[in-house]
């Protein structure tokens, strides 16, 4: 029985993550999703936020929980008793850093191993700060994100003391 | 008729630059040379400065334009309705990064293609910050950027309130 | 007016040599598809099959013609009269040697760019050879390639001395 | 519950082999090693040797089986049910013909993932041809392999129609 | 006869590090390391500082010499009177950055050569950042830097106004 | 006092070969040139050949030998009693290759350091097999190699048989 770990910023989750949280579900017993709570820098979305986020786009998957944490990366892992820390690759940059990660883990917490998926193709380009740059701009982030989260970030970056919130009307019955 | 965008930051314009301005200017009917306005980042020269460095440079291809913009690349290339967006590539970790802007804004903008040109071998290294860097030292520029750029550059360094501006005078004489 | 000039092996064409040409040729006022007749390797197609099957795959598109060469690719380009050398770029790997390449064909003839076009991701690691390889061991290739080319491959992968090519009724229907 | 395959030449099986099968056995439930029967290539040992060597250097793992194939991996994917294909990933260049594999596999076969390890630092860049060309010319791959590896090599390397095999009295003794 | 120069941060010097200049020590007549005073970064040690450290890790190396310098590398060079610049290589995105600082210097002072050494594979991934990371969680960094070192991160990170200073004591015990 | 090797196949020797040896040249106390004697692949030069045209293009720098040799790299240095092997880095895909033959040369001869230097610009992709394709079909390879290299490579090129070798009176007069 292996129980595995998807560590991440997540700020916020889009459909590279998603895809990558399906396909690890399948292939271990347990997946918890961990929302890095990194106080430097300045995060788009509060770590509660992210994790309610993520808690609604991964509904449907049995063995998938959700959770945040800080501090070192090998540390949470022993404490979550994971077997397994899973990490999507998608570009040669994130493949060398990611390596790093690894190793370094590695050596700070031997009992767990450093998995790698590959990023599916139609999602190998797409990052969290893609889709903030793109929202930030008034861009369509329709195809980054499902429509729940599109929803959170137009009104996170709307200018503050607008009022006639059209949009959240619509949030319930979409989702 | 295919009309070109080349769009950067030119902070200054180099060698580099005007390479590949001079040889996309060749292969499409017009192009543009779009200064991006990022207003996030404090740059060494204002958006006006840039274009009007990038005016002088280019002074002499007659198909050539200068312009500056901000927000999305993609939605850019649409109202200036070009139908090829210009890449100079240098080296592997250039090449992801601009593989992710290119395969994003062909999601946001398909009408619009990304193409490539490779950096001359002998600008393949050179960069804007790296001459800001060195000039910022007091070392050579004039082999990075054209005199007249390389003036304005220790102009923009010189501690204020220095008189005695030298070398404005050459300015006229040397372009 | 630009003309260009997309040179490769095609053995056989794939779906991710279609997307090039297809956005090439609406970049481009002409577009010529080289056939490199390879006389040291063993091919699966003759240069002949490959032009017609190109022939085929290209049929709508008006400023595209097909040719074959051997030789030197900057020589080549030289006698066809082209500004432009188009390239696909898919990987890490392939932006290498094809830097290789585009830096010794300047060398070779100053006059003509090479420039490049990204793979669209769907076609991000299609190759020929994975399709060769693909179809020599049974495996479906109706995502890789159209279905006549998949056709082509199967009658020339069979055993010699078979009868009853009942595939080849199909043909005429299909294309 | 998850059962991995981990394909591979395995020509000869090395102490980089030995490092990944002994992790993957830990994390899923069972593991195959399947070893590629490629008639193209001549190895130096035969499929029946190499799986021998494997099952050797596996004896104390219980819940590793080791296996041939030919054809697709896609296909002896399915035939073996598993749910996962691990490779261990080492530097750049493998990294990318990983990739082109991993989305080939993908496309032939949705229902199997391919997840990847990265190799032990000690082992990064070890390979089997490494140690066939260190073997040839006499150098020494105690490092790089098991002793009964490193003897059956030798004798495979060793002139025909020599006598008084004196390795192998020592090979029952060693293992 | 040759001088070289190992220009860094050594903020703070790591296993990494120091395997680096014992081994350029043994190639070259003399060398000096060279800890850059970046002015603009705010390090976690001071030069003074990390120079201090350097002396001590470097006692028994009776042709290495620890200077510290700010401005441009291949000003600093010039001055030192040294014929190579040593650099240490780990990873892919190491190596673009390396190769720009390389060929920018080589171009404002063609007299230094710039040579690499490998990083050993037990350190390939080890870097001052990492460490300060780790140990600013608390995490074990006794396998990244000398216990001299490690004493003074510590105590370089511990809150302000804590007093009985422990670790002190065994400081100089221990060197 | 260090004693260095450049190993390598220098089938024929480049310009990119004699920019490496002269800045060896100067940093190290003897530098001896290597050729491999690869009795796998079939050169276009034999051994002799090549060790005679470095012969010549290296007259004139007084600390150079040339050798040939065949086995192991690891055990040659060794016996050539060298303290340095030397490298010149080009890409991305050259550094993946070399980095894992300087850690097994490493493993191999603990002694002996692999140092790197990086190929100048204007050779930046320049490889000795780029030279024997462009001479094959008749390219101007005098600005990749000597003249008296070039003219070696047209006449082993040349059709067997052929009379009147009018080149031959050119080659004493311009060495």
């Amino acid at each position: 029985m292996s129980n595995a770990l998807y560590p991440g910023s997540f700020d916020p989750v889009t459909y590279g993550h998603i895809d990558i949280i399906k396909r690890a579900a399948r292939i271990f017993d347990t997946l918890t999703v961990g929302v890095l709570n990194n106080n430097v820098k300045s995060p788009l979305f509060s770590v509660e936020e992210r994790v309610k986020m993520l808690q609604t786009a991964c509904a449907g998957i049995p063995n998938v929980s959700i959770s945040s944490w800080q501090g070192l990366l090998a540390e949470y892992a022993r404490q979550a008793e994971v077997d397994v820390i899973i990490r999507g690759l998608r570009a040669v940059t994130d493949f060398e850093y990611e390596l790093q990660m690894a190793q370094t883990n590695k050596k700070l917490n031997p009992k767990v191993e450093t998995v790698f998926l590959t990023a599916s193709l139609e999602y190998a380009y797409l990052s969290s700060s893609v889709v903030r740059e793109v929202a930030a701009f008034g861009g369509d982030i329709g195809i980054f994100v499902p429509d729940f989260v599109a929803r959170e970030i137009y009104l996170k970056l709307r200018p503050e003391g607008v009022s006639g919130r059209a949009e959240d009307k619509d949030t319930d019955n979409e989702q």
